[in-house]
């Protein structure tokens, strides 16, 4: 049973087609082309359908923001800044991360067609939505991909009280054989900032080490806590504060330090991102990389357990098997969301989408 | 004052140069060429300089071992086996770590300069010692950078009792300016095996969460501590098996699976790496870059510090602090070091380094 269905908060189950069919025509509706909405539905739901709630259609509310507020460019001129053998530079003009993101794996894989490695930075787009997204779609083409996306501070830097830097997350994702990709996709937070509003709604006290209070003091509060903690201490905090510097000052488009400073347009969403394809074909032979995934996979299954610990997970799989699931039984969403979005198809004057039982 | 010295351990005190002859001398007279050996010696002693006393020239006796065992190759037939514009693959036909990951690096960065980004893959290497060298490396050509590097198995992968995966470490490294380079090199476990070690022998009690006994129990014990535990759970184990499948898998020199299989060869040392560097100067310009950097320190440590929290630091600053101080004041050598190496200068017939002070 999936983690949403389990809360039981889930006012109504649907699939994913129509899901897809309505958040495109909420996009068209406010303005954007057919295929970027297109672009953007299929990014989001994606994430509805390996449980990824909280970059799923939750965030069409928060796109609609953007876009009221002039953050989100409906109709960006996307211009490539720099183009080499192996890299390119996206210049995003503010176009939803989905379309920035999916153009950059896009151009990277096909730069390492030749080159071996292709490079797509990014600059000026807005939330990237999950990165698994862009790497998996690499996957598919044989490659091994890495993307990296940079946003504002709003996780404590290790040694300070405030929010430093953001959570930025990484995603890695290799072609598999039998036992198909592995794809990481993790933030640089000690937890994910669904797991503290989770918490918060449920009134359950979250663990020590996770979150500071407005104060920025250590807390188990889940209605104080406000600024999530860094993976490890520094190790989190250095990682995020190493993205931001290899996108968004690669890009020359800072992110943080205006930020800090309190600078005018400091706090307007904008977000940087990094797509990086290996072409496994140059390297060596892509059917044995295929069979010696599914080996190492196999061994790591096989390994004895952690007492009281349930079955051994690879990056990636949990999400495959709710993907698998949700296919077949339809995406839970909670009643929140479902009130959020008729709200979203009034003022659009879209078609709910069904429910499917 | 240093780690070390603070431990009360220094038995002597002597200078980088002496240290670096001495450790030049050892591996010429091992059978090592006078460049080869040259280079050994510089990332060792660049280790010491730094303060990671853990892969400096406390490294010499296992590097000897592995000459003995017949796993370090000193006079490799390093090939390249795949060349693009962007990108190679070293076959270092078992060369020292130092010696396949500076080629690497270097390759990387002078694939960067036109292509925009370089990429080098290294097959079959040992012991890659201090990933941050070669990360510094390109930033000190104006690059940022990317190293990882992959070996067998001695952490726990999460949701199991026993080693399943290396602490496999990354390092990100970007040109700064007026404060000089920032440096990430960190493991993805979650303590240094360094850490476990000095635990032991001064008898301290561990803190929960830092490694499993021999039967894959957690322990606070530090004599039964074993195996350490990854950084934020499946996050860790999760980066470092993505590093086995990014590094291993793609040259066709898998670590793990055949060492959790118990193949015969399983447990044998090697190890295998990725470099990767992109020049900052195709995508921005440089000097606004280094500007950038500074103007994003400031900002992080002008914030309120934490709850007995001491200075904010940035990656690498402590690391740049302490080779300062030992430049100027020497490396500091624990007594138990001293006398490896005395055997190890008496075993080639070596001069022994001079005591500094």
């Amino acid at each position: 049973m999936s983690e949403s269905a389990r809360a039981g908060a889930a006012a109504t189950t649907t699939t994913a087609d129509a899901l897809r069919r309505f958040t495109r025509d909420v996009f068209v509706r406010a303005g954007m082309s057919d295929v970027d909405a297109a672009t953007v539905a299929d990014v989001l739901v994606w994430a509805d359908l390996r449980g990824v709630d909280s970059h799923g259609v939750s965030r069409i509310s928060m796109y609609l923001r953007l876009i009221d507020d002039g953050d989100l460019n409906l109709r960006p001129a996307i211009k490539i800044g720099t183009e080499t053998a192996a890299s390119v530079l996206v210049d995003a003009d503010r176009a939803a991360g989905p379309i920035a993101m999916t153009m950059a794996m896009g151009a990277a894989v096909r730069k390492a067609r030749d080159a071996g490695v292709g490079l797509a930075l990014v600059r000026a787009t807005t939330h990237t939505a999950a990165l698994g997204y862009y790497t998996l779609m690499a996957a598919q083409e044989g490659m091994a991909a890495i993307a990296l996306a940079a946003s504002g501070p709003f996780m404590a830097y290790h040694g300070t009280r405030v929010a430093g830097v953001s959570t930025n997350p990484i995603s890695i994702a290799v072609p598999g054989g039998e036992r198909g990709p592995v794809v990481l996709d993790m933030s640089t937070g000690v937890v994910a900032r669904g797991k503290l509003v989770q918490a918060r709604k449920i009134g359950q006290p979250i663990p020590p080490g996770w979150a500071l209070d407005r104060n920025g003091n250590p807390t188990t509060d889940p209605q104080e806590a406000l600024i999530p903690l860094p993976l490890g201490g520094p190790k989190g905090s250095g990682l995020s504060l190493m993205i931001e510097l290899i996108t968004s000052l690669v890009v020359s488009n800072p992110i943080i330090a205006g930020a800090l400073e309190g600078a005018a347009d400091g706090n307007r969403h904008r977000q940087n991102g990094l797509a990086l394809a290996i072409n496994l074909r140059r390297f060596g032979e892509p059917e044995a990389f295929r069979a010696e995934v599914d080996r190492l996979i196999t061994a790591l299954k096989a390994l004895p357990h952690a007492a009281g610990g349930g079955e051994v997970l690879m990056p990636g799989e949990r999400g495959s098997r709710t993907l698998a699931e949700r296919t077949r039984d339809g995406i839970p969403l909670p009643r929140a969301i479902v009130e959020e979005l008729r709200g979203v198809a009034a003022r659009f004057s879209v078609t709910m989408f069904p429910s499917a039982l």
